[in-house]
């Protein structure tokens, strides 16, 4: 993460803005001409153009997530703010705004990149896995996405629904349908193995995603210690297994 | 809801509602000492003294706890707050906090209040109903606590775990535990009469709960429509019915 240095008394300030050839760079100024970068009055010279050439405009977006998500995680929703998303990543506030509308935007994209990643973990899941095994998996990793981003989904949607669907909108139902999808086919192929059929019909996939997440919240509420949780959480798995199927 | 004049140049300001026995009446200040009610500098004497006395102590208690669902409705858990609640029924700060330390109290008690209609519910339940249809109305009503009050609860346990536990917080504990013990003594009559055997071990009841309240939130995050959600939870209760239980 880009540390941010106030422009006081001559002492650089990153700004946003400049193209080069790799993208949007960090421009630093403190007021004093740096070229050479030897003539630069705070010592800062190669590091300074370093900077320069590094900070590039991919690097400046993962920063902007990153901070956003250690913000969520300090403070929950209310600490995510495009406010202290520029001051903490040095990107300015116009900058910010070019790439993301707003606060609910940046949390499309992070909760995308979450679900895009558990479409890969349940794409590489072993194909003999038992059904009760895949659906515990996915209790799993719906309670985790639950607990680590999942839990701001409310306040996400109240401000979504407030205003035109965006790309990072899409972006997100998207990743929603696809993982379900994964998820449904995973289950269906592990209960046809077992003779069994799965049973996804009326919003299932939704049910069983608000099953975990809300094991997961309980849980959160309550203080559980983990072993109990795991311990809910299978038994959330035995209770729901032989009424999400049927005999083929 | 009262409306509010603010306090100016010695005009009177109506309050916060109050019961007499024609119904709602309201209270009354001028910042003038009205003892005797002759005194009253605006000549509103007797009227104003009268409805000082009718503005009794549980009747603003009343009052706030409404006002308080009313600002949880409108704006969600940021819109509670103490001092609009104090604005909004004419309570003083000073009197508000005698009643409670901050917003998480008010909001406990209100969660119990609606617990202890719940338990009234689950008591009140035909001693003839079907398991499944104890875990339908159970899951309903779950549903139902979660739209109007329980979507607040992380919040609340946010607040609420970082001071000493006092009165509300107790109360609130106990009513959910007692709910959740006459829930399980219905569920376990239930598939008694079925010849079955209630599996009440391991959390199952903050299981149950959970997958309520999380079934709930995914409706709500998915803007589903009422047929769309009673149909997943009927399907959640005809997917866990089986599992709950084992022959006797």
């Amino acid at each position: 993460m880009a540390t941010v240095w106030p422009i006081s008394n001559g002492r650089p300030k990153i700004r946003s803005g400049a193209n080069t050839s790799s993208g949007r760079a960090l421009v630093i100024t403190c007021g004093v001409p740096s070229k050479p970068r030897s003539s630069c009055p705070i010592g800062w010279g190669a590091q300074c153009y370093l900077r320069h050439m590094v900070g590039d405009r991919s690097q400046r977006r993962r920063d902007v997530l990153e901070t956003s998500t250690n913000l969520l995680h300090e403070g929950g929703w209310a600490a995510l703010t495009m406010r202290e998303v520029a001051a903490r990543t040095g990107v300015s506030a116009g900058a910010l705004y070019q790439w993301f509308d707003g606060k609910d935007e940046i949390y499309a994209e992070l909760f995308t990149a979450r679900l895009n990643r558990g479409i890969a973990q349940f794409d590489a899941m072993p194909d003999d896995l038992p059904f009760d095994d895949v659906l515990a998996s996915m209790l799993r990793w719906v309670q985790t996405t639950w607990i680590t981003l999942g839990r701001w989904q409310l306040d996400y949607s109240d401000i979504a629904r407030g205003r035109e669907p965006g790309q990072a909108r899409s972006a997100l139902s998207e990743a929603y349908r696809h993982i379900l999808e994964v998820g449904s086919v995973k289950l269906q192929a592990a209960a046809e193995r077992e003779g069994r059929r799965f049973l996804d019909d009326l919003d299932t996939m939704h049910m069983i995603w608000g099953i975990a997440a809300g094991i997961a919240q309980r849980a959160e509420i309550l203080q559980m210690e983990t072993e109990r949780v795991d311990q809910m959480m299978e038994r959330a798995v035995r209770s729901l297994s032989a009424g999400l199927t049927e005999s083929a």
